[in-house]
């Protein structure tokens, strides 16, 4: 997505050797006319699928995933992040380890808006490692539901995530692809 | 708004005796389509105010403020929650406390993002004690912006929050102001 492109050369900023940081569009503060446009081209890749259900993680998979769901006219399910929360009966859970952090968080959903009649696309703002990714799947399985499609704002495809997705032959969109970080700027993959 | 008040009759549960959950439409999924009508009705209301900046706070927040945004086409902040942060040069920060909880967490905002050219619509997704909307303003006070409203989705009437906007004339938009919880129902206070 060109728009998406050079939002983040001009407003990213790299720190260190691989996080990108996009605070003043996407992660803090949101730009929500990016944000609507970058629902209609997941609406676009994915609207012949019968999606039911959008997921996403909170807080910054919240704006894009709201977006997507407007121009799919279908509800949002945004799973909450816990440091700790115990197994129960009303509640998918399911890990989620940040390699940035070195921590494992829990991420759940109320288990009555997720069951095996659900087909889902998964929505999210970065594919880094896919953890969060592997997360939101576990708790789709959990729902004996179906997992339809991802769709990811930025990717970065020299980590494992998008390694895992395809191995598992699901449908995916990411609207910038970020091959490399090179002399503090962002290298983006050809289509 | 007549159809959020029918939403919250139809999908609102109430717990105990002054809790209203609205996970089914709001705080957990959240139905795309209504948020949209509640930013055109904030929009509505406040447009002829010079707004550069929308706030709120994580997590259910985010969605009907994205949705405002989108009609101011103006940028959306949303402050950040802590169970600790450290003072820093680069964050405004403000205590919130929690009467439900009964602890107090920090929200946060980088400070890079406020400033005293800003004229600031605040939206929540509930206001009872008024806590998060107090931080939010002890945070625009902090910049030196000026706050030119708030919106509301949901106002219980019967707590604190609405007589201290009040007290500061503060111009404010509820979408559905509760009055009681009577008998397994909710009331709705009269236009």
């Amino acid at each position: 997505m060109k728009e998406l492109e050079e939002r983040i050369q001009k407003d990213g900023r790299i720190l260190g050797n691989d996080v990108l940081k996009v605070d003043s569009f996407l992660n803090h503060q949101v730009d929500p006319v990016l944000m609507q446009k970058m629902g209609q081209e997941f609406y676009n890749y994915f609207h012949n699928k019968p999606i039911t259900k959008i997921l996403t993680v909170e807080s910054s998979g919240i704006a894009p995933a709201v977006m997507t769901g407007l121009e799919f006219k279908k509800p949002v399910i945004f799973a909450r992040k816990h440091k700790s929360i115990t197994m129960n009966n009303d509640t998918y859970i399911a890990d989620v380890y940040s390699f940035t952090k070195k921590t494992t968080n829990k991420i759940s959903i109320a288990k009555h808006f997720l069951n095996e009649e659900d087909h889902v696309l998964i929505i999210d703002d970065f594919l880094a490692n896919g953890q969060a990714v592997s997360g939101l799947t576990s708790i789709i399985k959990q729902a004996n539901a179906t997992l339809e499609g991802i769709g990811i704002v930025i990717e970065k495809t020299f980590q494992k995530g998008r390694q895992l997705i395809d191995q598992q032959n699901i449908p995916i969109l990411s609207l910038a692809r970020i091959k490399a970080f090179k002399n503090g700027q962002v290298v983006f993959a050809e289509e």
